[in-house]
């Protein structure tokens, strides 16, 4: 395949991690980069051996950049995309695909009024341990599923300061229901379907900003089963993934701190399964057995991007496209508003505004 | 201590396990026992070497007799209570107190009318791993704890049949949210206080009866921090209690087929504690340490019937007495309202009728 030439608008942390895993793959070309400080963006294209492009809209001329990766600030996200997919580009954006309904449903609209290939980067349902649970609940390996739960958290509650932007209720509503729950819940989507109902119990704790740093919700999923998230800001990290199906429960461990170097990721996860041992007519003789379960290693950055370069190439089809994108935003929008207005909350009722 | 002289009422598969745990203890005596069904009764006191008695007047009438163990059906409880109280006997009563909020009130009134002393058997609280847990919150070790998360499951809602009285919502209100998850929420109010309000999900799944065999459920305490408790009767068994600080989080895992062993419960079992193994101001170069947490081994049942003995000759003062036990059953009637009226429910409703 013919690689795609790829820029990159915005710069920050993130952008990096993404070159960092994108860059080896023959499939794509890292030709140029924008970002609003130019020393910033200027640094990116020696790093990664590329042009700088003085402005967006100089990079959006050129006739041969076919891709965009989107990493500007979140709330940027929807008028940064519009400009992009105009300009006849795919995108590719970091998740969330953005903080707000109106903007996130802005997004979807121009991306089907422009038939450009659009990907939102919910890359943690491409992790091994998660390809392999869904293998598993599909093959029936677990009985019949009823539910999940799923937990991401970390300490960042604990050092934000008034003024950061994630402690801002606008911009990162529900503090770790978006920054790190959007993950989880794009993987409950993936493996268990649409959501239906949420409900969540949130507040700040020992926290010096307003925005909830502590939150816990509930999920009831479109086919009836139910699952849980916790989204923690005040502890040291955690990310795991359990399903308890009729014949057996998959437990789902993840060592976050490798989160960004998506080559070696799988290899600081575990998936376990518990299943019967010794089944028997008495429950009090039966026995459980716990064994780790084998699966498949991904570099679930580098797949992501794959799949973009060669969707453009109609080669493949977008796993996460936008309407999945607004789905879990959605999620988390429900959440927000159900911890204000202490009541359970259909995802319907927020696509309806 | 000369020791206490028991009886046993009802002589259940519980009342066996009972058995088994304290007749080796030097602090009681087990006398005699009676139970509707004579045979069974018979059959009780000749593997356990004491008496059976003809009737529970019988029994009661007996001078020898201090304490009476009561393991009769739960909506007997606070019938035959109210006989042996009214008696002047001690009660040990199982878990849980009652599953009518009116009849476990009524236990504690004839409990406080008459001044016997009165023990609800919600050992899991003594288990080594809780106890230890339980140490570390207070003295810091965790740094300052905003959530847990308890699990209490077992595959017992695949078997029910039309007509079990486990598969009654009057006898066994939500189902394992009664049978199950009332231990883990004595095991929350102990670590973490009186509950405040709760909201629950639940429903029949995979089952031939009409209660509820999966909830999922939110809790929040009192002092403001929030909890979440997973109860399904749909998969092989899971025992977890799990605890963020900002410190350190623990992750407490028990096989509960080991339940009913109470000598060696606690083999079964395992305390695992996260801390941060490099702390640094860049959260990317941070790393996190997992390790065993050490703890005294228990005997749950011993040790509560050993203290019941104790509290008896004022040698000891009852750790979960009358009102303990209704506040847990409390918790269990809220989930159950919440889940009906799809709506948050707090305890001080439940405890106002």
């Amino acid at each position: 395949m013919d690689p795609v030439r790829i820029a990159a608008v915005g710069v920050g942390r993130w952008a990096n991690v993404l070159a960092d895993a994108y860059t080896p793959s023959p499939d794509v070309q890292l030709v140029t980069c924008y970002n609003r400080s130019p020393e910033k963006g200027q640094a990116f294209a020696q790093k990664y051996g590329c042009e700088y492009s003085d402005s967006l809209e100089a990079l959006l001329q050129r006739d041969d950049i076919e891709g965009v990766i989107v990493t500007v600030p979140n709330d940027h996200h929807a008028s940064v995309i519009e400009q992009v997919a105009r300009a006849g580009k795919h995108v590719y954006v970091e998740k969330p695909i953005a903080v707000d309904l109106q903007e996130a449903l802005l997004i979807e609209r121009v991306v089907n009024e422009t038939g450009i290939t659009f990907m939102c980067g919910h890359s943690a349902r491409r992790l091994g341990g998660l390809r392999k649970m869904k293998e598993m609940k599909n093959s029936g390996a677990l009985g019949q599923v009823s539910t999940v739960e799923a937990v991401f958290s970390n300490e960042r509650g604990l050092e934000l300061k008034p003024g950061d932007w994630r402690g801002n209720p606008e911009k990162s509503p529900g503090g770790p229901l978006t920054q790190l729950g959007v993950h989880q819940i794009d993987n409950m989507q993936y493996l268990m379907g649409p959501v239906k109902q949420v409900f969540t119990m949130g507040k700040p704790m020992y926290t010096k900003v307003s925005n909830s740093t502590v939150l816990q919700t509930l999920v009831e999923f479109e086919d009836g089963t139910m699952g849980y998230l916790g989204t923690n800001w005040a502890c040291p990290g955690s990310f795991t993934f359990n399903m308890y199906g009729t014949t057996a429960n998959l437990f789902y461990e993840l060592d976050f701190g490798w989160w960004s170097n998506s080559d070696v990721t799988d290899e600081h996860s575990s998936l376990l399964k518990v299943e019967f041992e010794h089944l028997s007519d008495d429950p009090d003789n039966r026995t459980l057995a716990k064994g780790p379960v084998q699966f498949s290693r991904t570099n679930h950055l580098r797949d992501e991007i794959e799949e973009f370069a060669q969707a453009i190439r109609g080669e493949a089809v977008v796993e996460v496209g936008a309407r999945a994108a607004v789905l879990n935003v959605a999620v988390v929008l429900a959440g927000v508003r159900s911890n204000q207005e202490n009541r359970p909350v259909e995802i319907q009722e927020i696509l309806e505004g």
